[in-house]
């Protein structure tokens, strides 16, 4: 499919009947079936409603950002009232959602630097324990001293991340600065796109696109490679550094996952969202004897967690003891089990929708942000100015315990479970994989020999506008046959974990040059590396690989890959990977369609500029292929 | 008209036939008539040809924050695919409105922040002339000291202002804090939305409003109620407090306005946009004896300014020499006449349409921004880091001289100025009101004794949804009559100045108690206070009667009237009036209509919290009674 012809594109979209027979996972088709015998709605049901979608919204040539309109573009009147013609609309329109994006993995990012000074400072009882992490931060930073303590270490690099992250005072953002790759800070000084801040590129850009500001398409596009720039290094890498002092290193782990990992004798607690504080914070609080005894006097046998979407991968990775069941869009089905106590909803990928389907069950909903609520939810969290952050244990108790009171109320007749459960291996990082390899020379060896055609980030969230989950894995069956290695990551990455890609075993579906490398060291073809944020690995992985072989990073086989992408930090999250020279392949077209000029400047301009494109095609075998082609052609060393 | 009817109200939107009949400024009659001839487009045409307007997008029903959608709600699809319904569709949409509101402004405000913070630290050579401004504030903030210099105190000004701007770690705002009515405080604190900065707001606000984040249209409300405060308190009065010390104090003074004003002997440079640092630097930078032997050279018999929109406004009651010529949706007539030679555009309510005007004629149009490019302008100005701030008066003058050798290029042939030209009075504050009244417990006394019925800030852009200019002045003469005394600002103030209504001669509009009143002192009955973000006059001189009536400020006989408005700023400048307990009147509606809900929270529940409502009447005089109805029933001491 050309880029430039959504309207063609949206012909093809599947229907909720195509997703029952053609998604992968057997639980997923099963729990369909179930919730149409009950009558419950999902998300599928809401998109075969939508249908026909606008052409203008697909299109991005709907202007309303002033009360004058709303205009469209059409034959008849090819500007909006103010003069605005179909390139400055659109590029406003895909400006406002980077920032949006920028402001969503950035408002959890402050969430933890905040936790992370807090605990620096004594405010709040948390252990910082990521002090490896901390020292090499602050050496990149120009602030270690060994005479500092970890907590001193800790407060500052909070600090500087925060500044970083809301500066209004023209300056250097520290971070990029000092962590961003030479050749790359050279490129982005050229294009006059270095960010000043994250707070600044997100308000700049909302001024910029707001009546009679900016006229001029190309000057749009600048604060959007801004703000990409401010998603990175703030929303996506500060926020990782925040986490990883935090929290620690991430542990390499073998889990069970899909719904058949859940326990019909124990409280149930699913876990979905994206700020980990108060999520890390409840799945420690479970181990307290205190609650054991109160859920095995409520007759169960246990306490379990279950994740949804990125805190459950979150925690998974940190603490352990977490199952992931589903994705964003799988949330409903997951609901539909009945078999869930409590479901703590934090922020971001929470759809509304999923209080319908509680509300036919006995699980109780527990909003945990301020800056989320459900009507009909139960609301225990932090405040907006995070005043009660010191009770971050207490509140944790409080909500595991309401889990435990609710397990009574569960009805066995309700409850249905899919038998689907997978074994994964979980908790890849650049440290991991540096040691599983005695060295990243020998991943770069096999990597320039050809064992390894590629890697390749195959990350983002659902979109019913593809098959679900079945377009993910037709990628990465195509990629994996091809011997491209697989990093995944957040709601991509739940098929891959769920059907089997993270093991060992899957090397049975690679070619030879993976199956052989891999399999001396009892690695799997798919390396999960987390939640969303975690793309800071794939790009350090990214980034450790090229200095290795002394290129930059456009001149490596490297990609990234967001087939079913949906949301307004999808589109942060490739631009971040092409700013860094790594191109961006997708299955579902961004809303740009309706200018020419803004579709060039994603799919062909960018490419000269910064060495990496957005490629889209619909269909997923053309994409992989097209991955691979480009993958092939990759200059080696 | 019911508020919860839209698609009823825009049946009746005018045409531009309509405006050439019935807008009473005779030269935007003598324009619009020969631009057609010409056969050049302006916004009427575009709106007339947007027609028939999207349903969706006037009810605020359209979804577009993901790449799931878009959604609509109808009957057959009440959810969009995540299950967000009309109510929280409307709420998250208008909440990115009053986001981009706070980012415009607030924008602005930080250009003159950075300008005063560099002018007190000797980075630019600007002086810093309202130092009573400065100690006055640096009281209120509790930093005053008699040892401090003015630049030193303008310097932690500056900071100050610029931290409640962009403060990621919770604290207080300390401007709201330092300035704020008391007991507004205490129910803004008990309301919980409190905000930290506006930089937070508004990032908060878009990470709110993306996929799965808050679910709870009223906790969505309550993000908007914080957006307000900060619009107010950090975009309008921060930046206002911060010209006032940069560049002194308003002055009074008698100008000419309308297009008559336009000197066919001079080199003619209009000002169009928002941003005063360099605007300020170009009408100084004319009296540069060079400069001005220069255009005498090239035949010129001096250099004059014109005021499109705010900076014109701005330029002209703190330096003077600028006529005040159009307001936003103008600004294409006033190219038309053939007779500006430079247009000089910076940020905000710059259409893009412009240029196409310009194109017909020889005017050159500059760009100075680096948040506004137009193609085909030049583009001189501060870049995006403000690196070249000290750069300011160079800049300045190579704009000057641009202008001075595009002189030569016009041909009086192409010239067509209608002759309509009328004196008014400007530069109105609470200083000079105060003196005017020799102290304000005399105009109290007036209000008390209902000689003034009421104080009614009439301000707002213009939106061709209703009748150009028309709206606005039958508004103003109703509440004239009614003894209703005006303020305004802005885009609204464009029609009072060109038509009369900023003059003594108009008492003769007014009920006997205004012309009593006024009269006597030689004041006209619409006080002209400025740039739309004089607003914080307004509200200033509100504050000021409310705590000489010992009275809080909803208790007193107020309002804000946008009866034309049209751009997201608009929502805030209304929203923050009524956070103050001023009630807010509009003949357009926002696109909230398509949610009960949200519509009741603006138009009757804010009405018990703030004690001020939102009030929408599509026709002009009824929306004029209910003022003076309103105005009638509030309380009097």
């Amino acid at each position: 499919m050309s880029p430039q012809t959504p309207r063609e594109a949206r012909k093809g979209f599947p229907t909720k009947a195509d997703v029952m027979a053609q998604t992968p996972d057997p639980a997923v088709r099963q729990m369909l079936v179930r919730m149409e015998q009950l009558g419950i709605e999902t998300a599928f049901d809401r998109f075969d409603a939508q249908k026909a979608h606008c052409g203008f919204g697909l299109d991005g040539t709907c202007c309303r950002i002033c009360n004058m309109g709303p205009c469209k573009v059409t034959a008849r009147s090819p500007r909006g009232v103010c003069g605005a013609d179909a390139d400055l609309i659109v590029a406003r329109n895909i400006l406002r959602w980077v920032a949006a994006g920028v402001a969503s993995h950035g408002a959890r990012g402050r969430e933890v630097m905040l936790t992370l000074k807090a605990a620096a400072e004594g405010r709040v009882a948390l252990p910082i324990r990521g002090e490896a992490k901390a020292r090499a931060i602050a050496r990149a930073f120009g602030i270690d001293d060994p005479v500092k303590s970890l907590p001193e270490l800790a407060g500052e690099i909070a600090d500087l991340l925060l500044e970083d992250l809301s500066r209004s005072v023209p300056g250097a953002h520290r971070t990029l600065q000092a962590l961003a790759p030479p050749e790359r800070q050279a490129i982005w000084k050229a294009l006059d796109i270095l960010p000043i801040s994250a707070y600044h590129e997100v308000f700049e850009a909302l001024h910029r696109t707001g009546t009679g500001t900016d006229g001029d398409w190309e000057n749009v596009m600048r604060q959007l490679l801004r703000c990409g720039l401010a998603f990175a290094w703030s929303s996506v890498l500060g926020s990782s550094i925040a986490m990883d002092i935090l929290y620690g290193p991430p542990r390499r782990d073998r889990i069970a996952a899909n719904l058949g990992a859940l326990d019909p004798d124990t409280v149930n607690i699913a876990i979905h969202g994206h700020s980990p504080v108060l999520p890390m914070a409840i799945v420690a609080a479970a181990d307290d004897p205190e609650l054991r005894a109160l859920a095995s006097a409520r007759g169960a046998t246990g306490i379990r967690f279950y994740g949804i979407c990125c805190s459950g991968l979150s925690s998974l990775y940190r603490h352990g003891g977490v199952s992931p069941l589903a994705n964003a869009i799988g949330a409903e089905l997951v609901l539909g089990t009945g078999a869930l106590d409590l479901w703590i909803a934090d922020v971001q990928d929470v759809y509304p929708g999923i209080m319908d389907v509680a509300r036919c069950f006995h699980t109780r909903v527990v909003t945990t942000s301020d800056s989320c609520r459900l009507p009909g939810a139960t609301h225990i969290g932090f405040d907006h100015h995070h005043a009660n952050l010191a009770e971050v244990h207490e509140l944790a108790r409080r909500i595991v315990r309401m889990g435990i009171d609710q397990f009574p109320q569960r009805r066995a007749a309700n409850v249905f479970v899919p038998r689907q459960v997978m074994e994964a291996e979980i908790g890849f990082s650049v440290e991991s994989i540096t040691e599983s390899f005695d060295g990243l020379p020998n991943l770069l060896a096999a990597l320039a020999d050809g064992r390894v055609r590629g890697i390749v980030n195959l990350v983002g969230c659902n979109n019913p506008k593809v098959l679900y989950e079945k377009t993910l894995c037709e990628v990465a069956d195509a990629l994996l046959a091809a011997d491209c290695l697989i990093l995944t990551n957040g709601c991509a990455s739940f098929p891959l974990l769920k059907l089997g890609y993270c093991t060992e075993t899957a090397l049975e579906r690679t070619g030879p040059g993976l199956r052989a490398l891999l399999g001396e060291r009892g690695l799997p073809p798919v390396w999960h590396m987390g939640e969303c944020l975690d793309n800071a690995r794939a790009s350090g992985l990214f980034r450790a690989l090229a200095d290795l072989a002394g290129q930059p990073i456009k001149a490596m086989p490297f990609a990234f890959a967001s087939p079913e992408w949906s949301n307004e930090k999808g589109v942060g999250a490739a631009l971040g990977f092409r700013l860094l020279g790594v191109p961006s392949y997708h299955c579902v077209p961004a809303p740009i369609g309706g200018s020419a000029a803004v579709s060039r400047f994603f799919h062909e301009t960018t490419q000269d500029a910064l060495g990496a494109a957005m490629v889209v095609e619909r269909d997923p075998q053309r994409l992989a292929q097209r991955i691979i082609d480009d993958l092939s052609r990759a200059e080696r060393r």
